[in-house]
């Protein structure tokens, strides 16, 4: 896969400078450990220079002011950056291949572009609408009445249940299910009466969400994802939740119900988020955190019940210390009881 | 969708006591926050009332005793139960329409009653049996010798593995996987050898179970989810495990196998028990709670390992006090010998 | 199901010491609990002596030395060893049935090996090779340039994505879904930019991967999943990791990206390991721990963050006392202020 370019030409393609012989070739991406001569490499994280020094590769995309590497060298403002656009030159993407599969069920209402393609063994139900140069994989599922955008592509076998709107750009992988119903009951004393949900999904531009995730329709009004918003595998998002925008939810994370999750938040792996709870725009819950209640806007926490992180940080140290204490403040009490028995005296 | 109705109608259909225009008509139901005049609209809960004081809807369902609200009242004993009624009456559920699909694959011995349905790219294998008006979504797989019974709704792209037996208006969503092998080895002092899971599964009447949750079979014997129980999105229930009737599983939680969850019990979001483990009836554990051990009947517990709720909520209030509480037993330790060199003297 | 055998046959196939009459003829496998005295049950583990006592089976499969029970008795050195051949003898597993379904869409360039099977509904896309007698479950998708070993079972509605290498032997269950895109973007300031996973994932021989898991495919390089290893249910595993041999991953664990796990390492259910963690051989997680850095070889650890067990399990006897303790220490600072007054004094 991919092709071969001159390092002259990645650096253009990357705006790098570069340190090295510009019409020297190399055939693909490879990471610093297992690099060849024949391949390109990158430096992405400062913490990996040691692994860099010792490469094999014909190149590396380095910061600007990276030091003591012998390679040839493309330097560049950011080299997370570059390694998108790198990966990009190399592995570009192959385009839609528009056409609906002869083994797939597409009812006759519903508007697939011509330019969008649906895959084999999928079913598209009545009403839908499946946008430009859009893909539903095969074995996928599209309910009746959802609308997808533009340039969304469904990994096969995703399941989208009646009324979601998908705007474009929006990438599901394999196994997530859009819109089931929220997890909601009325117990009237005797039985978990269900309540009708009856609500919708609505997942904005630029939202991928990754494999098995789950994110239920609202009970009334919409559960929303916010443009841009990433979502890692297994994820569970519940009715009513507004998601917003440049969100990452790591894998695990679950959110229950009538939450509203800041932009830019990042939710680490494992999080729990009780329902109607509010977190502010850019806060951060480190991995495992459970959140029972209102994080302000831009703070760090960890922990269950999540605190800020550095007061957590050093509950968790001095917890090691806490049998020693238990010991101590015994040894103490006794010897205060002397004392007090001298000062009696 | 829905149809519209007079608040005279509507209070019939809810066993209201209304306190307003009965021949006034609305159209939907919608959340406080969003609703118009055209909109009917409930206070489910109390902490809402500032909410409901500024609806713009046209009409609220209330409990008996809400005081403060100059909108047409629709008056129950319980709003949470009557929103479940006002639900169904705006959006009645579709009947099921019979019919097995041509683009399904239904094997020949499979028995598929004349009223229920089997949706495109659905598998139905040898002697599997769907009982009358249910629904096997598109899809789904039935393996072989499954029994479901009556008015079962299996949302598309359901699994249901051989030999699982599901009882009569069971809703199981996307992804669920019903029935596939537990997780059991004997290490032989070199590998995991698999132990065959050769037993069975049984859910029964009026459960439902939500998208990508796992049930396993049993290795011998049944694992069973007992009436009326309600499980969430992205749970995960063991090999030979017993869960009770009316129980409440809520998304994330992991049940190890061979344990045995009372009747009535509601384990929170991502809580997880330990294998043999036993849940009293009524026993609720809050959301991530860890539990290695038996929990009594109706006790409320939290924190891993799980504790009675009282006592971890003290632990946790203490806890923000333990890096200072280092700092005073030293302190104090310095203090102590201070004073035992003036006793000593 | 299964057939029936006299005890003499069994103890030849369990290379048991049958104390009791060879031509007994049980029928089926049953747990001590249910047996009758048709059946053959076994105690694999000592805790279970009372309920073998009084057990109604025809024939006990215990070790060498149990002692106190008048059944008649089948002695071997490891009972767990001894249940998986009395399993397989009793359900010996169908050989495969060759042939693709009719109603599958096998492209024409894929290769599936005459002995092996593709089931209703299965998609297997261009370039993909199917090994000797393996199975491709009903409504499973594999994707362009797969390659499949022999003897491997996808159950029903696998997902694996293009490019990914399974071994031989390998058993996936319904709705796992590998090789789906790693969870890596640049944030390039104003949106998150999605860096191109282009990598893959290699499962090795004699694997088995549990209903809905999910497993990345590299961002370059390869994810890899060693021989022997077993994966419960809901597990992820990220980007780049490598999971050695024979290890064991308990349902919903949780593991980031670039993670090493050691060969014969068990992680039990909703551990969370974050991302270049390196989790040494043999080294033991107990549930629920959070693993934020390196554990050496063969430690056991527990907790959020993890330490030595016994460590862990000191603090949580000791936070018990940490309400208690604050007021301990509180009181002692007062008396000690008392007694520094009279010292002054």
């Amino acid at each position: 896969m991919g092709g071969s370019f001159t390092l002259g030409r990645i650096a253009e393609a990357l705006g790098a400078t570069l340190e090295g012989d510009p019409s020297r070739v190399v055939v693909a991406v490879a990471p610093l450990e297992t690099a060849g001569p024949e391949h390109i490499s990158f430096l992405a994280n400062p913490r990996f220079l040691p692994a860099a020094a010792e490469t094999r590769a014909g190149a590396v995309v380095v910061g600007r002011d990276v030091e003591g590497l012998s390679h040839a060298l493309l330097r560049v403002d950011s080299p997370q950056a570059a390694l998108v656009l790198l990966l990009r030159l190399f592995h570009p993407e192959a385009p839609t291949r528009p056409g609906v599969h002869t083994a797939s069920v597409v009812d006759g209402t519903a508007r697939v572009d011509a330019s969008a393609a649906v895959g084999p063994g999928a079913v598209v139900e009545a009403g839908a609408v499946i946008g430009p140069r859009s893909r539903v994989g095969a074995l996928s599922f599209v309910g009746p009445g959802v609308v997808i955008g533009a340039d969304v592509v469904l990994h096969p076998r995703t399941v989208v249940y009646g009324g979601v709107a998908i705007g474009d750009r929006v990438i599901v992988h394999s196994g997530a299910v859009l819109g089931a119903d929220g997890f909601g009951y009325a117990f009237d004393g005797r039985i978990h009466q269900k309540i009708p949900q009856v609500g919708g999904l609505r997942i904005e531009d630029d939202v991928e969400i990754g494999a098995n995730t789950t994110i239920d329709r609202a009970t009334l009004g919409n559960t929303v994802i916010g443009r841009g918003s990433k979502i890692d595998n297994l994820v569970q998002v519940g009715h009513n939740t507004e998601v917003g925008e440049d969100v990452i939810l790591v894998s695990q994370v679950g959110i229950s119900g009538s939450c509203r999750i800041g932009n830019r938040a990042i939710l680490a792996g494992q999080v729990g988020v009780a329902d109607h709870v509010v977190i502010g725009e850019g806060a951060v819950l480190t991995a495992q955190s459970g959140v029972p209640n209102t994080v302000p806007a831009g703070q760090v926490r960890s922990g269950t019940p999540s605190r800020p992180s550095l007061e957590m940080r050093r509950i968790w140290a001095a917890e090691a210390m806490l049998p020693d204490l238990v010991r101590k403040v015994r040894a103490l009490e006794k010897r205060v009881r002397d004392l007090e028995g001298h000062a009696g005296e």
